[in-house]
């Protein structure tokens, strides 16, 4: 069954691959599930076509067959319960790396996607300057929780799995500030995530759209 | 398999069922399953013992045999599978249910924890009047596309699921701010996941612990 997913017709990040539709890329790529992209513009994200497959108007969404789904969570979830290779069978290990996925979006994210809003929302407010290094505590937060957790650890539990790939997803979005590279362990824990191939190939098929030059 | 769940020796909301082993409670009362408490004090989150439980050295914890879980999305999950009440077995409504789960986590939560954030912990700063519209208005983004959706439904999806038991518990977080109640079908939404008796046994539960006069 042909699988879709939607993605940006053009990135605001201009090819980084932060948009989440580099995460269901990723997860497709790992499992070796081919599929189609179909781009679209912030005005049709907002068209009836658009919410009817994802409720809040954004990418990426996921379709096969009769099923669509929109949440990038739940899309990957989907995927790695058909894949081992991306969610252990064994019962009590599936659960932990699914802990791990929900861990990245609701406690790790959460803070990221605050200090994103900062940054580009509330640069040109009077307290920008003043407030920012309060969100960035924040973020550090749960950071320095991970990486005591995972240590000298290749992956957050045994082997490689969606769980990591969120985690890396999301810390991914933290490089610009200068906040990953504080720590050590977290920063090589990404890197390892950046050059595994499935994440090679995700990546240059967005920036194959998105950037600046393309 | 005994369940052992830990929650707040005291929870800061008072009573209110804002602390998210109410969700927990929640859904294992709509699947009848007896569960234990212990309770934990801020000084005993930061210890090792329960940091090797819960890395980010929050609650709730979940302890089912060998299984140690946190994460309240993944608990739930971990819940639900074994349960049709909670999630259908149906794969593509499973699926949908999932979604939503993700939803109330990833993309209607994290502007709410936001506003949690703005009005506790930066309350008493020089911006925080100014810029406490900026944050409700984030808030509203998702709602008003979430009210949309669910337009005159009784449940997200076709039936009761632990998607709306994530959602109404994430909304709830809002009743305070009066928002809530600026969308009257999110607000019967919402009332409609507090009459349910499971929800009222685990209300009565944290409730028992936490009062002011308990």
């Amino acid at each position: 069954m042909t699988i879709t997913i939607t993605a940006f017709e053009r990135s605001p990040d201009g090819g980084k691959g932060l948009a989440r539709d580099t995460r269901v890329r990723w997860a497709l790529e790992e499992v070796g599930q081919p599929y189609e992209v179909r781009l679209v513009s912030f005005a049709e994200m907002k068209k009836p076509a658009h919410l009817a497959l994802h409720p809040f108007g954004q990418i990426p969404t996921y379709e096969e067959g009769p099923l669509s789904l929109f949440e990038t969570g739940s899309i990957i979830l989907h995927l790695a319960d058909q894949h081992e290779s991306l969610l252990p069978k064994e019962k009590n290990a599936r659960a932990r790396a699914i802990t791990w996925m929900f861990a990245a979006l609701n406690t790790v994210e959460p803070p990221i996607l605050e200090l994103t809003t900062a940054r580009i929302f509330e640069s040109d407010r009077p307290w920008s300057a003043e407030r920012l290094p309060l969100v960035k505590d924040r973020v550090r937060a749960p950071l320095h929780k991970l990486s005591a957790h995972l240590g000298a650890d290749e992956w957050l539990d045994d082997r490689f799995s969606a769980g990591d790939l969120l985690m890396v997803s999301v810390l991914l979005r933290l490089r610009i500030s200068g906040i990953l590279d504080e720590y050590e362990n977290l920063a090589a824990y990404v890197a390892r995530g950046e050059a595994r191939p499935a994440y090679r190939r995700a990546f240059a098929a967005q920036y194959a759209i998105n950037a600046p030059s393309a």
